[in-house]
């Protein structure tokens, strides 16, 4: 007798998270891309999303070019001139850094979505995946990753 | 007889959404916080994401700081600089905050997703979810909040 | 006998996934909200959400206002303000719109989240999905669009 078939597993979608500390040393991108590769290979997902997330306000994240070092540098330097510490914030209980550090989060990311391709990150050639400190001093930055696929 | 073993529920993964309407009274930023969890509680889900979309291009989403008002006081200050009223925008149909609140939505989220962490939102101590109405005068503001997990 | 109750299937998450490309003629913005709705209908899945990830750190996506081109022009201007190819850029590899179109893509989004409602993309009446090209010559352009849910 043939058993009855089981229902296809290919688009049910399951749930994985995890939580990791990223340790900064100052303003400037931190490549995570390792990191969120790691979570999604430990996932089993196939195809789905892989959303990272910073619980803080005064770090982000950023998808940008991983080749040239000067990207980066190019971009600190640009949103330290967006974001001015020399400007009459009011709020500055934790220094002349302390809303800078709001503002350059407030136009970048607090979560990335990135896809899962065929059981990895489904980044472009180019990208890469980074946490960027906001803060003049290195913080630990928590981080909270989420697999959704199937 | 042992009844055959269930399959573990906690991956599998769910969908709940809601609509919500938010007031605002001009330009500036509202917690909707509350609202995000409300929902999350709702929907009984303990692990995966919340995403919550705003339908509109004059008002967008930002996590920032929850504790110093003065925050979001600079926020929209800065904002007010960054994509002045004074500036010789084409589009003006609806006056002088028509086209920055279209400049600030660009440059702040259209949606934004939250893990949900032991069936909560797992935001860090310091975030709270804010709708940023870019319009002098007060809106009816609409979100779509869907959740996923299991 | 009653054969047993079957599981609720409305809840049940699946995942649906297609890569597509878009020519692009320089910088501006590109309507690919027709895209999107197609992957959607596409995918058979009646509420969820829709991730679009554009694989490139030169061009972004905004979700933005689908009635007065002006509204994309004015956009386009201001961004060139914001992020000028006359500043200084260390990283010009490419010619001098190289680093202004990261710095654009790092202010805008690599990914928009948009929910599924009643089977169809739920944006707002005056919201379109947009791929913003932002180098001087056209570009053909990877999009990964995954919808998730039930």
């Amino acid at each position: 007798m043939t058993p009855p078939a089981a229902p296809a597993p290919v688009h049910q979608s399951r749930v994985h998270q995890e939580t990791r500390e990223v340790s900064t040393s100052g303003k400037g991108l931190v490549d995570i891309t390792g990191m969120a590769r790691d979570v999604v290979a430990a996932s089993g997902v196939g195809t789905g999303v892989c959303t990272v997330f910073v619980q803080h306000t005064s770090a982000s994240l950023v998808i940008q070019e991983n080749a040239d070092p000067a990207v980066r540098r190019d971009l600190e330097q640009w949103m330290g001139e967006l974001a001015p510490e020399s400007r009459a914030w009011e709020h500055d209980d934790e220094g002349p850094d302390d809303m800078p550090a709001h503002a350059r989060s407030a136009v970048t990311r607090t979560s990335e979505t990135i896809p899962i391709v065929d059981g990895a990150l489904g980044l472009g050639t180019w990208q890469g995946l980074y946490l960027w400190e906001h803060r003049s001093r290195g913080h630990q930055r928590r981080l909270v990753i989420t697999v959704i696929g199937g």
